[in-house]
């Protein structure tokens, strides 16, 4: 017997019917001796519903009454899949964040989880009751619902998780595990055995959309356990873990891409200390965050080209920042390019294996594609590209990588 | 400056436009220099979603998760409205039933109001703020969120009008106010000024649907003066008040009608004592309301005709039960019709004035409509006809109680 946490996302409840089938899932693991909570989103669409409606009231909305609004969804999934649950002859209750309660400070519309009341759902737990909790929500010290942000509803489970002492938290979404690459980009990509919470969270950070960036990083403090499997099929996912649980690793785990990047050039930029304080404090002034940053070898000493990333939908922001401190940066020209992408190879083993990083730039050189820039973590290397190349280069490193399934 | 409640119904909040204009509205009794708490109600269709898709997910639900579905409407409409308030610069905050506490009994589906904890918002009131809050719903001494039944927003507004001492309670809805009847039916219908708790209850137990009944037994309980208007326009409505506030009464108030009602009649039944309980003892155990009740003489001392009405939607039910127990009533035949309709003539008025029913059953004669059951209460008197005379009686009544607008 276990003590699971599993979370269903908004496609895996997005009817009746699916939350029927869901309900049926819930209690196959009941079934088989397990104690089990649940974690539900809103049905698909009713979050972005609220939002609009949010939105049309008022464009410069309260956060506070905004999470009054959109929590309501989560709300509705709970009660439902009760409700499912009770029909198959299911002993199960819903709990919403305030009754729990799960306290979160209270940063309307991005709150964090601080603490979640276990003592009751233990209880219910220990009874045989299903508890199903509306995920992404919370009570703040106000005493006023509060929501996580987007993708919240893993951060709820893993911290219920957490809480709870789980053995394991499993996150049910519409794909079935975490691949070796987009499989729309690369078909021989491998759905992963298991993966480190280190290699998916730079996973996560690079347009990998399984899991939220926030969950992952929650379940690597605690040492929650995640599976991310398919809540439309019956086959195990991919287990992320901590490294002691993995045997041996592969290599590389992963090719990741993301087109949400633009590069930024400023030519001739004085080459004197306080030139990137002055670039970049502004662009933090002003909430863009700033990637990868190249700066180039000065020529004659006395200037140099500064080159750095920001997500697309920042372009036009950062550069009219960029220009309005032009006096004090004091540069001759400005260049932007949105048509690039960031291709990434991940992996643990990266710290034990020596030439990943020249597989990669043979790799791309061998294809003829020229990298812009480079930036390196410790199992994790990035190129900037022009972004025509995504799918060759993607589809050259999984092969080079030997990550193609056999 | 007053302290007022205001509620708006569904169809005053059914987008995103109406619910802009009902905070339009709020502000001008804000400027006015009011302190304002609005009840609102789930916006039109919402709370009919909800309950579908509770009755997809199983027929047989949990009271209790329910209440959890569908209160989320309400929840919504306060998280709107209050932002809505904000954005016109008005102070707002919206409040669930579980932050006030409004505290209700635990018969989830249809809580009874237990007390209101009223502190807070007396604070926040007096602070300038407008406290938004959510309608239909409640919190029970399970911890849980209760519901007040269908029409619950009325019944939410009274009780906070009565806990906040407020000098007035106004109810926004689709009509303008409370009229002598039924507009679609007599084109010469008044909007009346003012009507007594009493004549409204009895009003609304005919068929007038302004308010929920339970909401006026409350008002009239705590003394809450109500104001029945439209939020479509801007003219003031019907008050509903003691009779104390009525400086003179008209004798007649209106002229109501259901077509709702059913009749089933019992043909030789057992003259003998118990024989009533045989009969309305299982109708009762099978929830079905009894309305008008007639038993004719006795012929011979033996037997009996006995006749009764039901709602339209009970009369399938009924007659099984009837039949069921046939044994046990004893009776020779047994007949019934849904094909009528019940008039009524309600006013305060009747009890100082001689000679109302009969001018009541010397009109129906005139137009030779023949009377099938009479009821009569201190301020009502009812009779039930066939359902084709409906609109002939209604107006010759309204007229000959001298109540046509002139």
């Amino acid at each position: 017997m276990a003590k699971l946490v599993q979370k269903f996302g908004g496609t895996s409840v997005r009817d009746v019917e699916r939350i029927k089938a869901v309900a049926l899932r819930v209690k196959g693991a009941v079934d088989a001796g397990n104690q089990v909570a649940v974690t539900v989103s809103a049905m698909a669409g009713v979050t972005n519903q609220l939002v609009d409606h949010a939105a049309n009231v008022s464009t410069l909305h309260d956060a506070r009454e905004f999470d009054v609004v959109v929590s309501s969804g989560e709300q509705v999934t709970s009660g439902l899949l009760a409700m499912a649950l009770q029909d198959l002859g299911v002993s199960a209750r819903s709990w919403l964040g305030w009754q729990i309660p799960v306290w979160t400070d209270s940063v309307h519309g991005r709150a964090r989880i601080r603490e979640i009341e276990d003592t009751e759902l233990n209880r219910r737990l220990e009874s045989g009751e299903v508890a199903v909790i509306a995920g992404f929500q919370g009570l703040g010290s106000d005493n006023r619902i509060t929501t996580l942000g987007r993708g919240g509803s893993d951060t709820t489970a893993v911290a219920l998780a957490a809480a709870l002492k789980a053995d394991r938290c499993d996150i049910y979404t519409d794909v079935s595990g975490v691949y070796t690459t987009d499989p729309r980009i690369v078909p021989k990509a491998r759905k992963l055995h298991s993966i480190t919470y280190e290699e998916m969270l730079e996973m996560a950070s690079v347009g990998a959309k399984v899991l939220q960036t926030r969950s992952v990083e929650l379940a690597m403090k605690y040492g929650v356990r995640l599976q991310v499997l398919s809540s439309f099929d019956t086959v195990p996912g991919t287990m992320v873990v901590g490294e002691d649980e993995i045997m041996e690793h592969e290599v590389i785990s992963g090719v990741t891409y993301s087109r949400d990047e633009a590069k930024i050039t400023l030519l001739r930029v004085a080459d004197r200390p306080g030139v990137a304080a002055s670039i970049f404090g502004p662009l933090a002034d002003a909430s863009i965050n700033v990637d990868m940053i190249v700066q180039n070898i000065s020529e004659k000493g006395d200037a140099t080209d500064l080159t750095f990333t920001v997500s697309e939908a920042d372009l036009e922001h950062a550069v009219s920042v960029i220009q309005t401190h032009r006096d004090a940066i004091s540069y001759e020209d400005l260049l932007w390019d949105p048509n690039v992408v960031k291709v990434s190879v991940i992996g643990v083993g990266m710290r034990s294996h020596a030439g990943i990083a020249q597989r990669m730039f043979q790799t791309l050189a061998d294809k003829g594609i020229n990298i812009q820039v480079i930036s390196t973590s410790e199992i994790k290397v990035s190129v900037l590209i022009e972004e025509a190349y995504t799918e060759l280069a993607v589809r050259a490193l999984h092969t080079a990588y030997d990550l193609d399934a056999r």
